[in-house]
């Protein structure tokens, strides 16, 4: 049972999300990672509302979570988290070169590549919903996600996952798909919607996303997916 | 002299983006790195605009550049083939383990902290230019991009590198940096617009721009800063 109290490692999250992000927020990418290793951890609360600790942008200099420590590092951004975690784990990352490195491009595609794009639609129809140019700007912002994600969805073909087993690549790229689940636009890409599920019912996500749900002040109480 | 048209190492390269984006595409990172380490390579130019080479969105999926090809891997995303140029370069990364996770942490930061809200500057000012919703989203797109800055701004202080020592990841976040060259949100931030021009005046990154300009079938024959 990777959380610990006693865990050397430590993962910040937050404990005071809206609803909406309740399930989303990005310390899942790496409680999924240390849940299908084994990895102890021991979860370190922050508000997202009020302000950060004390000393807290020194550790994560956006004021976002998760931030990683251990004995060796002292990290934040999920990616270089996964990375880190996957580094000496063959079941998050071959050894092997040609695999290895297509599954670290893979890892970047999707925060560089996809997530943006998903990122910009959230941005513009949750974050700034209400504004008046939204609405005339929503067509463009979901027709250049859609082209990345129509890409992404003739990249993974009818693989199980991207470089063809699971890896790190799929933490990253399922978490980010995640993102779009108030809207129907994943469903366009069945072969998209499929991995997202894929990757949902492995039993170390389950049991990561109970446990940042834990971690709310108020707990979500209806179904999050 | 890197650029070598016997090389085992192979960068992709477009011939024929907008004069604006000329000097700004992303081999540019590639090239910057291979300039520092002296590795040899050799650019395939391809066109951006006209119809990809047969085959290319199998090494590329999403159409972009650079892709990179050596004996061992075939990748793509700047960001992964900078982290496989540096794996083993004392020069892009520290092999002590604390410098070496976060110089990658300021590698990811860059790709997915801060690069985002500034490619929706230039996506919605840029590419999306004249359409009647801009007018009135670019302030909130342009405040997004500047709370992201104030927290670079902050984390780098009076450094002259992310880390302390130039690392791959400053090779990241100055190209990131670059892309706000058609505004001037850069110069509200000055140590960020110092280390900008820090990185633009290594002699690597000055022969990595000459050599992407000298690939566009019609040079920018003015000044591209």
């Amino acid at each position: 049972m990777p959380i610990d109290a006693n865990a050397a490692t430590i993962v910040s999250a937050f404990d005071d999300v809206p609803r909406f992000a309740q399930g989303q927020v990005r310390d899942i990418r790496v409680r999924w990672a240390c849940e299908e290793i084994g990895r102890p951890y021991r979860p370190e609360l922050i508000h997202a509302r009020a302000d950060k600790p004390e000393g807290y942008r020194r550790w994560q200099p956006f004021g976002q979570v998760p931030a990683f420590a251990d004995d060796r590092v002292r990290i934040f951004e999920s990616g270089a988290i996964l990375l880190y975690l996957a580094e000496r784990d063959e079941r998050l990352l071959p050894s092997e070169p040609a695999d290895r490195w297509n599954a670290i491009t893979w890892l970047i595609a999707a925060l560089n590549s996809v997530e943006p794009s998903i990122m910009q639609v959230v941005w513009t129809g949750v974050f700034n919903k209400g504004k008046d140019w939204v609405e005339p700007a929503m067509p463009a912002v979901i027709d250049f996600a859609k082209t990345r994600l129509k890409s992404l969805s003739d990249a993974l073909g009818d693989k199980d996952w991207l470089i063809g087993r699971f890896t790190v690549a799929d933490i990253m790229m399922v978490t980010v798909l995640r993102a779009l689940r108030h809207t129907q636009i994943l469903e366009e890409f069945p072969n998209l919607a499929a991995y997202r599920a894929r990757g949902e019912t492995r039993p170390a996500f389950v049991q990561a996303l109970a446990d940042q749900m834990a971690g709310f002040d108020i707990p979500e109480s209806q179904g999050v997916q």
